[in-house]
């Protein structure tokens, strides 16, 4: 139901989201993403067992655009998250994400408020992260996890596609493999991390070497999770979640003034059109925007 | 007039923005940033001179909010940029910004288009990088260059405070005082330019080496300018503008929306108090959206 896109949904949507709003906000909010192959869904898998012997409850929200090409990365997905997917602390959600062209889904922000509401005490949200969609994971989690291969190129192209700018643990993924090619990896990335802009003030993006085959640094890149959570750091998450609902109140103004516009004027404001004649610099933006503020108003 | 805040200038600035729009969007938009001291003015002083001999017109905007505090630092630009303000075909306004948290004046976008509408083909907008206000330097121009002292710690800090990752071109300035200094700062720039995002894709972020005393590097840096805007890139420019186009849209939506909110609601409908509610997490973002847009509606 929350996921619903529908219109005629969206009353049932509203009432439920208003009767568990003052039950949510107590989870610890995760987001997990980086390219497709660099270990993410077997990341989450052996993280998330890590964090239920711990004695969590935890959701996973997994939102994967690739299986709207591949058609069958979600049924991957379940497949690598055996333990969680049958254990009675754990749900995972995944989302096919069809016909959106965004990494995450167009209802994420409410999916968590949902498995907050549900007693979920931390929500992992996983994603490739584009970062080119209008809501990027950092809009929606407190803390962003890139899982990177232990591959010199693989982790300046992830730099370089902006999703290092999010990162407030990478966590270099498939150390079984090779060793020292991992911790090269790690060293290399502390480098880089060190040049890119925090975040927080009071935290500097660290690195981790996992492998979820044999479990190893699993438990330290909890332990980072235990950090990034501490009560001392309460503060500067509390602060960064009041800018996450401000922004979320101005896109859905956005939004509700444009689909307002949309069913209510006439043809010759077309929304769309509005948006090419802007776009196309024949008429001034701010004009734009007041005479539609101005026309609706007086139209009815 | 374009800079006025007040709003009885609103329908004058209406009509004049409205009357040149089709006359704007030819020129060149620079802008120059760094840190105070970086040496923006003097750079400003000898690029633009190189420009007016290569036959443009020029128009300089700065904003320096440093000048709220001081009180001197604009009689200071007017004084280092003497050659400039006493040229015919130059045109320098300065603004100290006062009264605002931004780096960048309220009306910057204003001022652009009446500068390209009174036949500038080259406008330069000065603005100290703060990164941290709502309008930045990249959403109003074509190419930002950021102005850097030739020390080691100081392009770092300039990567941390996120300066770099607007960067189109990283000018190394004052390389008179110590030339073996400024080519290892140029050095050490480019190396971590390559692991930034760039803002283009065909535009890959380069340095330039300059002394604004003795003149050195400053036509090579005007020839870089001269490359970004090369017919060959207009493409990639426009794009880049339509996005600008569509983001103040959006800006100003909220803005008229909010303002209408302001001054007609009832005063339980406060927009400061809504904002502070959905800040604490007391209201849902998305329902306070729905609600604004439809009880103004229904309230007339």
């Amino acid at each position: 139901m929350i996921e619903s896109t529908r219109a005629t949904d969206a009353p049932l949507q509203r009432l439920l989201l208003e009767r568990i709003y003052s039950a949510t906000g107590k989870a610890w909010r995760i987001g997990i993403t980086g390219s497709p192959g660099a270990g993410k869904s077997t990341l989450i898998e052996s993280l998330g067992m890590v964090a239920i012997e711990h004695g969590h409850r935890l959701a996973v929200l997994a939102t994967d655009p690739a299986a709207a090409t591949t058609g069958g990365s979600i049924l991957g997905d379940r497949f690598r998250m055996t333990s969680l997917s049958s254990h009675p602390n754990a749900f995972i959600r995944p989302s096919s994400n069809r016909g959106s062209d965004t990494a995450l889904s167009r209802r994420i922000r409410e999916s968590i408020l949902v498995c907050e509401a549900a007693g979920y005490d931390v929500v992992i949200v996983e994603t490739v992260g584009a970062g080119q969609s209008d809501v990027t994971i950092a809009d929606v989690v407190d803390m962003v996890i890139v899982a990177s291969l232990p591959n010199a190129g693989d982790e300046v192209q992830g730099i370089k596609r902006g999703i290092m700018e999010y990162a407030d643990i990478v966590a270099v993924t498939k150390s079984d493999i090779d060793r020292s090619l991992a911790l090269r990896a790690a060293s290399q990335l502390r480098s880089a991390l060190s040049l890119i802009r925090s975040r927080f003030r009071d935290w500097q993006a660290r690195t981790a070497i996992v492998s979820s085959v044999t479990g190893e640094g699993v438990g330290d890149l909890w332990a980072l999770c235990e950090q990034f959570f501490a009560p001392t750091r309460q503060l500067s998450i509390e602060q960064n979640r009041r800018q996450q609902r401000r922004r979320w109140f101005e896109e859905a103004l956005i939004e509700a003034l444009i689909d307002r516009v949309r069913t209510e004027a006439h043809s010759a404001h077309s929304i769309e059109r509005i948006y090419s004649a802007i776009e196309d610099g024949t008429v001034l933006p701010p004009i734009a925007a007041i005479e539609i503020v101005h026309s609706w108003r007086t139209s009815q």
